[in-house]
């Protein structure tokens, strides 16, 4: 039985990272997130504050997948335009969302009310829910299979915690790590070779140069443990018959 | 005058990245050194090691950028197929390049010699030249406006040192920070009419939450020193106005 798998796109927004200012946290965040939830990250694409290619982007994406991610552009400021590109991908208008709006009210209560730029934080696209978020005001949006998600990474890991458990996804993928100072060059033809042996696995290979010598992890990955098992053992037989020592786990 | 504005694009290999267990580092240096170069990061798309997904990322940011860069998938291991991929994307044959195979052969002289795996890494497509590597053995690649570079973040490092200057690019975007103890939400107004004022120049607010305080960075983007400095004064006299304390620079 072949179990369905369950994708998700995301579409990192802001000049900021384009620029190389700001370091991307919300890719790694993300993905490992999915994971949990049997959910596998397909493609980033991460694009600048331009609706046009904020629209673009969530379009291509949100057909290819069963679930799309944003991050980024949901603020008060004038490059804060996330909701409206989301909306003008869907086709529907952007209205003020009156839960929102209250959460809003009540955040900014004893730090001088609501303004205009604060009140751009309770739009959204019409017909939208709301994903809470326990870290600052401004919730994060959810309509259809769009999330928009906060750019600040521990406001989005706050909304994640919210969603866990709530998107259905298929079996997890799991992965289990095998690393030595070998060379993946020198065994390269036996990793071709297990993974062929094992169809429902993938073999990764990560090279790197630590302590003055070249090493390597190889990463199994696969939905299911019998299969992971016997690639494992496998090729831990082939680096042993190969004459390299290995570390379960990875080094 | 407008100048002319130079834009890259940038495709990420690798199932790692998606999984969430290596953190990329190469949008960030990719996007910093390009800045330098007078270029512009226009697009980051993240693909799986899957032959198609790559092509067709390849495809279409080559066609809508002055340069693509891609990092990852160029190693020795039946994973990596990038080269296939842009040699697909181009449409010509996948060689042995003479040059790489020479550099090859020289580099593993004393760690075995060449075998199969690292005979893959002298494959280029056919009319690439080769971007020196001052970290290890195989060489990046070069093939029209498409630049192969490496997944390890350090190797790429000296492949881009080995670029540079190398690339046409217009003036450099340049950048100035003002920040402070300021909610972003209660200066949305004042950035976005300082913004209107100044149309060369770009202002992005990147709020923060430190010392239990919340508080903002702009930064103002322009290719033009004298309409950044303007922007930035009027930004700086509506935040005094405002009786906001800031700091030149960012804090």
């Amino acid at each position: 039985m072949i179990d369905r798998i369950y994708t998700a796109g995301l579409v990192v927004i802001g000049d900021e990272i384009l620029s190389g200012r700001t370091h991307d946290k919300n890719i790694a965040q993300i993905a490992s997130w999915l994971q949990v939830q049997g959910i596998r990250l397909s493609e980033v694409r991460v694009v600048p504050d331009v609706i046009e290619r904020i629209v673009e982007a969530v379009d291509a994406l949100r057909e290819a997948n069963d679930y799309l991610f944003t991050t980024g552009g949901i603020g008060p400021t004038h490059d804060d335009i996330t909701v409206d590109a989301v909306a003008q991908a869907l086709g529907v208008p952007v209205i003020i969302h009156p839960e929102a709006r209250a959460i809003l009210e009540k955040y900014y209560t004893d730090k001088g009310g609501l303004n205009e730029g604060r009140l751009r934080m309770a739009r959204t696209p019409e017909g939208a829910e709301l994903i809470p978020n326990r870290m600052s005001g401004a919730p994060g949006i959810r309509i259809g299979n769009v999330y928009l998600m906060a750019g600040v990474p521990h406001i989005t890991a706050g909304m994640l915690d919210a969603l866990t458990g709530t998107l259905e996804g298929g079996a997890p993928l799991i992965a289990e790590t095998v690393g030595g100072f070998i060379p993946e060059s020198e065994v390269s033809g036996l990793l071709r070779e297990v993974e062929k042996a094992h169809e429902n696995c993938q073999i990764g290979s990560y090279p790197f140069f630590r302590e003055g010598r070249v090493g390597s992890n190889f990463v199994i990955r696969s939905t299911d443990r019998a299969d992971l098992d016997a690639c494992m053992a496998e090729l831990c037989k082939g680096l042993e018959e190969a004459g390299f020592a290995y570390t379960r786990g990875g080094i």
